[in-house]
This record gives structure tokens, C-alpha cells and sequence, in this order.
């Protein structure tokens, strides 16, 4: 059969191969970006599920509203509010069925082919290949570990404002780089931005896994012109298992979303939103969130700890503040992927930092990931891929 | 800001108003699809729920694989082999998040702009919507009460293979018209089109809904070629609030649709399918289903009944031999949207006809799903209906 050209720019097989990395129970896989499944507060899901079912069970086995359920659309966005100083309301939360989903959905709402959006570079896979997929170009715009640089992001936004549609940005604890935007820079993005008829779509995921206190306003909390729509999802700070995420913005914005959703997958689940719903009314979320916190915390530093005496002195590395990974990097010229052949014979796996890139051609990074296994996993993996690095360095 | 193009032809706001008009208590609404809350078998999910909580809770609460949770792969790809004598191994199976998601994937792996889609008219606005939004084109094939006419079918299809990229039918008891192909049909639909290549949809959302024996073997099973893609669901068999369906095609068909899955929601939600699993382990779907269609016929007889001593003598419809809804013909120039604003009124909806028409000018219909209320309601509902027919066609 015949397919859609678009299919040309989806035969990347990365995410499904990490995804069945991830299934083979000999392999140390510090490829995937999934939370640790001992941190699921199951006895509490349990409680919650039964009280769904004993006293909404129909409702909560029939189709959701378009919208999402109004009650954790409320909670949703009081927490926003509570945390950051928003003033969103209920009606400018839109639940989608994983983060991905209002990436999917963002694409079919502002992209067609030809149009830029500005991104960092490297940036969340995912996202690049669902944007290519509705015909983007990518135009990266220079980053230091502070953010984006605004006179670099001046000088392009002015070049090619009439094609830019959207700005898709992770301020916080970024995949793959887990780098996290200063507040200062944020607020020269904004000020910068505020100018131009541009969509900018902040994507949130890492937002609460942060590892130290720091100044970091969301993009949402800074916007004048109700620009900025902000995902965020439960798969890291809760469990992925449930498919709930969302997306704030302003109301109007939030309408167009709701336009795409019938189309898309009629609704999230029903049960799954009302279960998440009487956890937050029954239980703590936010000390869910810093257990999650302590535990990752520990994994990273016995990561780089581990790191510091197992790789060899040129592979560089930084202590990330947040977020599930770390971006390492080795001598210019090196490819990772070969190394990741290697390394795969020893049955450890990663990502090669090259797969992030909207262009070809820097390929001597890493992202690894150190948030979904023991501490005794984490060290071994970590010693072996030193071994590998050494004998492949020379 | 600067929205797609695509969302131009996505400002219909026709499933997201049914969506609402369905939760406003008042209304006695015929206008939704939907399964009737009181068939779900709580107990049972309820005991299904604790099994997969205690027994595999933490992989039930991660991501599930990109194909789906494979034990539901295996028992789907059993039952369409045990009912249909089809030859479908797990690996033929992919799990969707509701089979709207099946529609979705299936433009996205199809249709760039101006590629036409070979259908029924009227159809299932919820496909053309989201077609439409893909850029495709419809080329409706004239359909009698045993299916498409196979001289219009070739005529068509002879003339525009080089632009028709697939055919969306929806053989068993269609939305909206409940019509259902006659065998012979479906071998004539196959015979010709497996001179082509063109991909063929078969909707099976509304199969298991029979009220009477037929022979009516899905496209699949009559397909020597492979180029048939079966989707079914859970939705209206069993809860729609799971947001779990299939889609059946050849592996090298399932691969293609494995490819876009990560890119659009990652995976379907794991628990959700793990539970289903242990429910059709444990239970006899099977039995359920015999229940619900017990239930459904005895409604579908009801509103028949009701029909017949209600509206005016001029409005005519045929028994539904399945599905949900039942298909009115008002005289021709009649317009139905007119009509529901005066049932609107009086607190009754339902869906003019015209909405699902790939084309304008045919308004004289009305759809009308009797599955989701209570006898008393419907008997009320058709009254008030009658009522305000009589008063419309004067």
C-alpha cells in the first residue's frame, strides 16, 4: 500500500529500540527516561481505585469529558497557582493522555509543512520526530548552560518571524541535557518574545525533580500576552501506567485543543483521571514528589560518583540540579553510537546524544539515565560502560 | 497566534457539542454513541482491578510496551480467529487508546493533502473529521441496503486509483445508518478491490452488536493481499472509560502503525490493559456481551415501537438488525438541524443527519441512539420528539 510522504520522516526507529531495550531483563539499560517503579505509592493507587469504583464506578468507566475531569482540571491548576503565582482556572486545563499526546496535539495545531519552530538543540526526541512528522524545520537557537542566549535568539527570531509558528522549549531540567534556565534568561526569553505573533509551547515534564532550590519561574507565570502553553504530566512524578497529563494556557488557546481532542482519541481515560484525582484529595502528591526526589537524588550523585572514578579523564560530565539524566561528553570526533555497539555486546545501553540533534553531525555525546534502577545496576552498568569508554578512547 | 492550515477545516464543533449536550441531566439525549453505564460489570472489573494491583501492580502502573500489553494481543488475535476463522497471531495485533487513536494513526500513515478516501456516505463523522484534517478527500461510492453497489465501486475506483490511498468502511451495522453488508457484498467489495492497491479501514466498532444471526464475514478474513486494517474496541462491548481498542492488519501493515504510536501517546495506558486481560481471563467477555445485546435489543424495540405510534406517518426508518442507533428519514427538503433546534427546547437532542455526510445538501435525516437511557426515558424522548415533528412538518 501507499503511504503518506510524511512516513519518510517516522522511519526512525530509535524510540521503539530504546523502548524494547528497556523490555530485556539482562540488559543494564540506561537508555530509557523512566521513573523508578519502587517509588509508585501503590497501596495508596489501591485505595484510590476502590473508592472510584465503589462510589463513581459508572461514571468513571464511561467516556471523560473532552476537557478532562473538572475536578483534577481544578486541582491542576490551584497547583499551579500555589506554586507559581499563575492565575489559571479550571477552564485553561485541557487533560491529554500523556505529555506526548499535547505534543502531538501542538503540532497538528500550529505546524504546516515548511513552518519553523525554534527550538534548543539538542532537544526531546519525541518531540522532534512528531513535529517532523507535520512537515517543521527546526531552527536551533544557541544555548549555554544558562539558556538560551538571548541576542542569539533576537537575531533569529527577526530573520524568519514570518515563518516561526512556535517556540518548543524545556527551561527545566531539560531532556536530554538536563540543563535548567536561569531566571534571568527566562525573562529575557519572554521579553524577547512578547514581541512576535509565536506560539511558545513549555514543556514541563521535569519540572518537579528538582534536586535544589532555585529561582525558576515557568514561562507561563511570566506571560503577558497569553502566549505560552505549558505541559506538564504525571508519568514522572507519579506513574506513566495511567496516561494522564495536561496542558494550561489561556482559555481560548485551551479551545483550540479541545477542538483537536474529539478527533484525536475522543477523551483520556476516565478511571485513570478520577483515580489520580481521589489520590490528590486523600493523599500528599507533593511528598510523593520529594520521596521521589530523595531517591533519585541519591541515584545521581552514586552515578556521578561512580562516573568520576570509572570513566576515563576526557569523557565530561556535570552534576544535573534535576530531571532524570545525565548529558555526558566525549572528545570531539569520537561517535557514540559505535560506542553504543560496544557497549550493547556487554548488554548496557544508552542513547546517543546525536539522536536529540535537529542536524546531523555532533555525535560525540550521551544521555544516560540513572532514575529506573538499583543502586548495585546503576554502579555495575556504569563500571562496565567505563571499561567500554576506555578500550574505545584507546 | 498563527494557527495550521489544517485547523480551518477543524472548526466543526459537532462532537464536541453531542459530548456536552450528553452531560446536561435535563436533556433526554439520543444524540451520543455511547454504551449504557448500568451493562458495565463492576464487580467483576473491580475484582480485575485488585488482581492486576496486587499481582503486577508496578509493571501495570509503567509504561506498556509501543504494541501493547501482549497476553490482550494474544487473547484479541484468538477471538478473531475463533469467530472469523481468520489466521491472526499476536504480533498482528497493536493496542490503541480508543479506536478513534486507530483513526488517527491510519491519516497520518496515509493521507497527504488532496489524497482521496475512497467511503460510505453518510459515514462516521468522527473519521471524516479527523481525515479532513489530513487533507484527504472523500469520494463517496452509492450504497444500498446490502452495502456498496460494486458497479459504482469499480467506476470509482477505476478513475481515481491513482489518488484513492484508502477505503473506510464500516461493514457491520454503521454509524449512522446501522446498515450492515450483506456477504455477498463483501466478497464483491474484496474481489474488486484487491485489484488495487489501496488500503482498506474496516471499522468493527459496532460488530459484536448483532441482534440476529447473519452471515457477515469482516473484510479481514475475505483478504488474500493484506491490505485490510480491522479495528475494533472495547468501548462498546465492555467500558468505554478504559480507552483500549485494536487495530488487526499483517505484520508488515502493524509495523508501520508501531512506528507512529511512540510519536503520538508513547503507549497505551498499561494498567488499563492488564486489567482487561484479567477480566477475560477470569470471565466470559463472550457472556457479558450476550447480556448487553440483550439489553440493547430490547430498547431497539422499544424506540421501534414507540417510533411507530409517535411520529407522523411520513417520517419513515427501518429495524436495525445491530448497533446503537437508528437511521430516520424525514421528507425530502426537510431540515433536520432546524428541527433539532425546536427539540432542543423541549430538552430532547439528537444528531441531524447531514453531519455525517462527507458533502452539503442532504439534511432531511436523523440519527437517533436508543442504547444509553432508561425504557422510560426513551418512551418519553420519542413522544416529545413526535410531538414536535408533528408541529414541524405541519
Amino acid at each position: 500500500m501507499r503511504l503518506s510522504k510524511r512516513m519518510e520522516k517516522m522511519q526512525d526507529k530509535e524510540l521503539l529500540r530504546l523502548m524494547e531495550l528497556a523490555d530485556d531483563s539482562d540488559m543494564i539499560s540506561f537508555a530509557g527516561g523512566f521513573p523508578s517503579p519502587e517509588t509508585y505509592p501503590l497501596k495508596e493507587i489501591r485505595e484510590s481505585f476502590l473508592e472510584v469504583l465503589d462510589s463513581q464506578g459508572r461514571d468513571a468507566l464511561s467516556y471523560s469529558a473532552t476537557s478532562g475531569y473538572l475536578p483534577l482540571r481544578k486541582k491542576l491548576a490551584k497547583r499551579m497557582n500555589d506554586q507559581y503565582n499563575t492565575m489559571l482556572t479550571a477552564e485553561e486545563v485541557i487533560i491529554t493522555s500523556g505529555s506526548q499526546q499535547a505534543l502531538d496535539m501542538s503540532g497538528m495545531l500550529f505546524i504546516d509543512k515548511g513552518d519553523i519552530i525554534l527550538c534548543e538543540t539538542p532537544s526531546y526526541l519525541g518531540a522532534l520526530n512528531i513535529f517532523k512528522a507535520y512537515g517543521a524545520e527546526f531552527l536551533a537557537v544557541p544555548t549555554d548552560s544558562e539558556g538560551m542566549i538571548p541576542e542569539a535568539l533576537e537575531e533569529r527570531v527577526k530573520e524568519y518571524r514570518n515563518r516561526i509558528k512556535l517556540a518548543y522549549v524545556i527551561p527545566d531540567f531539560q531532556n536530554p541535557t538536563c540543563r535548567c534556565w536561569t531566571a534571568k534568561r527566562r525573562k529575557e526569553f519572554m521579553s524577547i518574545m512578547q514581541d512576535y505573533d509565536i506560539a511558545i509551547l513549555e514543556d514541563s515534564a521535569y519540572s518537579d525533580i528538582a534536586y535544589e532550590e532555585m529561582e525558576r519561574p515557568p514561562l507561563i507565570s511570566l506571560d503577558v500576552k497569553g502566549q505560552v502553553i505549558n505541559c506538564g504530566s504525571f508519568s514522572k512524578i507519579f506513574c506513566p501506567g495511567f496516561r494522564v497529563a495536561w496542558i494550561c494556557a489561556k482559555k481560548q488557546m485551551i479551545e483550540k485543543y479541545m477542538l483537536l481532542k474529539p478527533s484525536i482519541d475522543l477523551s483520556s481515560s476516565s478511571i485513570n483521571q478520577r483515580m489520580i484525582d481521589v489520590y490528590m484529595e486523600k493523599f500528599s502528591l507533593e511528598d510523593h514528589i520529594n520521596e521521589v526526589i530523595e531517591l533519585y537524588k541519591k541515584r545521581r550523585d552514586l552515578a556521578i560518583e561512580t562516573m568520576k572514578t570509572s570513566f576515563p579523564q576526557c569523557v565530561e560530565f556535570d552534576l544535573p540540579k534535576g530531571g532524570l539524566f545525565v548529558w555526558i561528553r566525549l572528545p570531539e570526533g569520537k561517535n557514540t553510537r559505535t560506542l553504543l555497539e560496544r557497549a550493547l555486546l556487554k548488554k548496557v545501553a544508552f542513547v546517543p546524544g546525536g539522536s536529540f540533534y535537529t542536524t546531523k553531525g555532533k555525535e560525540n555525546e550521551i544521555r544516560l539515565n540513572y532514575s529506573n534502577m538499583s543502586e548495585e545496576r546503576i554502579v555495575k552498568g556504569i563500571q562496565i560502560l567505563g571499561e567500554v569508554m576506555k578500550e574505545f578512547l584507546g
